[in-house]
């Protein structure tokens, strides 16, 4: 029974997220869903993909549980953004997107971060009307969350491993997540970045503007 | 209609729940419900408060998506464990706890901790019997989270600060976690601790004790 409504949930937002897509690809623009557990830096990689991505005119959704300290850090980088709080809810919605998508100039934008709510787990069930999926996991998470978080790794098309910086301070087998991740999805292109020092951070935007630019 | 689901599913969750907490009762054993996001450092807390809480007997439940390395490492530590794997599902429930009880020892254990899967929203939400719910938070998510992630804060007896041996390296606003954390819930008994160091150790366990035994 519960399993049920749990469907009939998805198959509601599913349609809905082909509807946004719709919308999108009739204005021209790529979507990229940003999800990651909390704290992985998913606000920080933005910021750096603004500052970085010369070239390419980028709007930004952020979905938080409650707030809007992220969407001001986005403002402040000179991108236009609108904050979704979801309340209690622990993932973004296709109904969601689409009631927020008039605030946004989508014609006049190449590319669209829709920046999940930190959590490794729903985000990743929900369709939003993305083109692709990327996450992004801190090392300072362990190298153990492949294999116990397998759905986002498997549906993401992207792995940005942030914070490397701090490597030499964990015990963390960056080789056991590459394999692992791999083991789940061989199609995941991942890139360690530290958006501290910036390393890594242009063979990201390189990538991104290729997925960006290709559609 | 949603929200009523919802609210059945919850209504339905605490019934059970005060079960569990009978059945707890009858044992006499003391229950953490025990919560953070992926990678915070829960069951290293359990591993180093197993190793330290010497004369307390202690059972636990662990509760990932999938796989049972957590199992294993407290196996390794010579307490009595029971994996739950939940499949899809973000949060253990308290029908998941009843399903496994009869695995534990009870009525030999003092103290038993529920370890539920990784997440900062949903396990907040649900009920599985537990005395007490205890929060950690590796201080690498950052400073935003308690405004962030608020219920979790707020149904919390305590927070555990994991990883303080990272301070130097990242850019943390200590205090701010702390002042966030009790403008939502002032009666929040926060630790600060570091697994690997074993700093801050000794005051979690000397609390842990006192709640245990004054039950």
């Amino acid at each position: 029974m519960k399993v049920k409504v749990v469907t009939k949930i998805l198959e509601a937002n599913d349609r809905i997220a082909l509807e946004n897509r719709k919308l999108f690809d009739g204005a021209g623009i790529y979507v990229i869903n940003l999800m990651s557990g909390p704290g992985a830096g998913k606000t920080s990689v933005l910021e750096k993909t603004l500052n970085l991505a010369s070239g390419l005119k980028i709007g930004v959704i952020e979905g938080d549980i409650a707030g809007s300290d992220d969407a001001e850090r986005i403002e402040r980088c000179g991108a236009p953004v609108v904050q979704i709080n979801t309340g209690g809810a622990c993932h973004l919605d296709a109904n969601m997107i689409y009631e927020v998508l008039s605030e946004l100039p989508l014609r006049d934008l190449d590319l669209l971060f829709i920046e999940n709510v930190g959590n490794l787990v729903c985000p990743a069930e929900f369709k939003v009307g993305e083109n692709i999926k990327v996450m992004v996991l801190s090392i300072a998470e362990g190298h153990d969350k492949p294999l116990k978080y397998p759905l986002m790794f498997q549906e993401s098309s992207a792995l940005i491993l942030n914070k490397i910086d701090l490597a030499p301070y964990l015990d963390v087998d960056m080789e056991k997540i590459r394999r692992d991740a791999l083991s789940l999805n061989p199609k995941l292109k991942i890139f360690e970045v530290s958006c501290k020092t910036g390393v890594g951070l242009p063979e990201w935007i390189d990538w991104l503007k290729k997925q960006t630019l290709k559609r």
